[in-house]
């Protein structure tokens, strides 16, 4: 028998301020950084791997929740802790003192989510599979059982969940031949950041187009004037064809959204991406209305499944951008794919960050093959950024995810990054970083 | 000039889960606790004190989440820090590598909740004033000022808030003088908690009832069995006139909900108190839909303003139960109250736990005097339970509270309690708990 013996929790900051790489309108100077949990076995060389994704300051806080989550699993089988993912996941869910501080939502759903993902890569390890194979495998009774259905029924039940996914269980194996071929499809937002000067842009909508991505993704609302001729930069570089998404990071109130994008309509924008506050689904659908025909994406602060399944009621978006560290792992992500499936509603997931490309390729696998079944207007996003901190990172080629065949969830980080970049303690923050504060300070750095 | 110089926080469990105090279909071995700060300054005497209320696990991920929030007070010159509340507000709001792990929900948002109300204590204690006698004493654009507004406008704008403060204004006076006189009119949740015993209960109902309180609250939820046997012995005890709240406590789905809530109309339920998730607004609505004419209420885990907007242009409840330390501070709560006084929603604040009466009594007066102006249909929670541990606790007398005196917010807590409960530490649960559990191991633990 194999047990779960211990833990290590690990607050991992890298210092993305430094270039304003991953700046926006809201977030001018985060520094992207992960709450990384491994989970320990006495079966040699088995560990998991799991992490939820912040932006510096906060993360830990997020790290003092794993702790509290994570400690049922101490001892616990291994067998019984992945044979069961659903109930595993339920057992974590219901220590109702930490609910009390959620519920669902903030640092403890955070910590659910990183230490679930930590179990789903030990359990898909443990299975010798990548995690969207491991799922993919499973009868669509067995995916419904291990989703979170909990205050779903009003939009579906678990009965018709499953239903909805019999109806693809015929083509799972032809789809999966197509994605071997063709991959994923997915779009950039390298090159938007609001911190970059419009050379840095072109030079990198350059580097997009040659790599053969027509699809660009831009940061806006910081100022109209900056974001038209921002805007007007980036049509003319992709051209008419090229779809040109915009992303204002949450920092407009709904009257403001409607105002602002009347401005960029001229732009012809695919979409508008957070154009006000996550959680105001009824704000959302208000200015879907008012800008019409450009779409509106949002969900990737989406705190959790009933905060979309009231999206989707209210029609409040377009295309649903699910977090793949925000809702609380597969097992959450899963009863938001199956009811956007439902409503036909495209998933196309947040990525960037810290190690989400390498989670969400599992996860936009899982919808094609065994939930929508369908790739019309799925782009998953992908970032070529920090990949290089993880042991296998996403591979994308020709502008599409390729299917990752090692075992587990593509999650597990090198030990020189995790002894590099913990904070504050880790060789770069301690040694590295006061180095770069001195000639930032001197007028020191390249852009 | 006086500066904050600096902080102390704690981390406080109160041991309720050995009584079953407190307990709930949802909740069932609570350990009602705070995530205490203290604000000192460099002025003998002044120091201002807030907190958070969690219920066991979690209160310390509160506590690293107020070791971040505080950190832009520390060295701020007192004058400056409360001289413009909305502005201190705002400056720790700012903070965007926290807000990440929110945005305004979860631990974050708590403890922001818990350090505006130390700052205001410390501003209400400079100014030699209670903090509803501070807020009162306002001019209605300042009261909009310290509000936090921000993704309200389609709702309601500032400028329209300041109209219908105005209204109230020349009436304020005569208010506080039908307080002064009469108190603010409170119903009582201290018999219905769902692990006493039926006797246990009557003899609670019947002690409310000899206090002069004919509004009593019976939590549900468990089993319908229970919950017909429970809801006809208070039904009978407070006769056909009392009014019998009930309180589901997050259990249900929305379907489950109206059926349930069909089999204990026959009681004629006032309200229905948290019929499911507190993020389900369009939930909410449809069973306030269904089970009329029994009203809904919630509004506890209701995580900030914007959730309160929706649930307002939504139709999903009746009464708006604010949470004093889930919203963030005065600062939302003003917000919120405008909110419910231009729909005509009844704001019947969340109270019990720790502490949450001493704060929300603040709150009732100010609604009333200076924002809905009206007592129509205005309950205020209040349970007699650990009072004992604060300097100042409020104060009920015949079904009412009364008009608190001394400057501050009423959050202070006295030494020796924060000595005592401090976790895992303090004197209880370090000497005295380990007994309790060993007479409990044995059998021998009371009622």
């Amino acid at each position: 028998m194999t047990r779960i013996t211990q833990y290590d929790v690990y607050d991992l900051r890298f210092p993305t301020s430094v270039h304003a790489d991953g700046s926006d309108a809201m977030n001018k100077d985060g520094d992207h950084s992960a709450a990384y949990v491994t989970l320990r076995t006495d079966r040699p060389g088995l560990e998991g791997h799991g992490f939820t994704f912040t932006i510096g300051r906060g993360t830990d806080v997020c790290v003092q929740a794993i702790r509290d989550r994570v400690q049922p699993l101490l001892g616990m089988d291994l067998d019984e802790a992945t044979r069961d993912l659903g109930g595993t996941y339920r057992m974590l869910a219901s220590d109702t003192q930490l609910r009390w501080i959620g519920p669902d939502k903030g640092a403890v759903h955070l910590a659910q989510a990183a230490v679930m993902n930590a179990v789903w890569d030990l359990a898909a390890k443990a299975a010798g599979k990548p995690v969207w194979e491991f799922v993919t495998d499973m009868s669509s009774e067995e995916i419904v059982d291990t989703a979170d259905m909990s205050y779903l029924a009003d939009e579906i039940t678990p009965a018709e969940a499953v239903a909805l996914l019999e109806e693809q269980e015929p083509r799972r194996a032809e789809r999966i031949a197509h994605l071997e071929e063709h991959g994923f499809p997915c779009y950039s937002t390298a090159a938007g950041w609001l911190g970059y000067s419009d050379e840095k842009m072109r030079r990198l909508i350059r580097k997009e187009l040659d790599a053969g991505t027509r699809n660009i993704k831009l940061k806006v609302g910081g100022s109209v004037e900056d974001d038209i001729r921002r805007c007007g930069i980036a049509r003319e570089m992709i051209g008419p064809e090229g779809r040109l998404m915009l992303d204002a990071n949450q920092v407009w109130d709904v009257p403001t959204a409607i105002e602002w994008m009347g401005e960029l309509a001229r732009f012809d924008p695919y979409w508008i991406e957070e154009p006000t506050h996550p959680d105001d689904i009824l704000g959302h659908a208000r200015i879907r209305e008012g800008i019409a025909p450009i779409k509106v994406a949002t969900g990737e602060h989406g705190m959790n499944r009933i905060l979309h399944k009231q999206m989707m009621q209210a029609g409040s978006y377009d295309f649903c951008q699910i977090d793949a560290c925000r809702l609380a792992s597969v097992n959450e992500v899963l009863a938001v794919l199956i009811m956007a499936a439902r409503r036909g509603i495209p998933v196309c997931p947040h990525a960037g960050g810290v190690g989400l490309c390498e989670l969400i390729q599992h996860l936009i696998f899982i919808d094609y093959v065994a939930i929508s079944g369908t790739l019309d207007n799925h782009y998953a996003e992908y970032i070529d950024h920090l990949h290089e901190h993880f042991l296998e990172p996403c591979v994308v080629r020709d502008g599409s995810y390729r299917l990752p065949r090692a075992p587990g969830y593509s999650s597990g980080m090198r030990a020189r990054s995790l002894a590099d970049y913990s904070f504050p303690d880790g060789r770069y923050w301690a040694e590295e970083h006061p180095k770069v504060l001195a000639a930032r300070a001197a007028g020191r750095v390249d852009e």
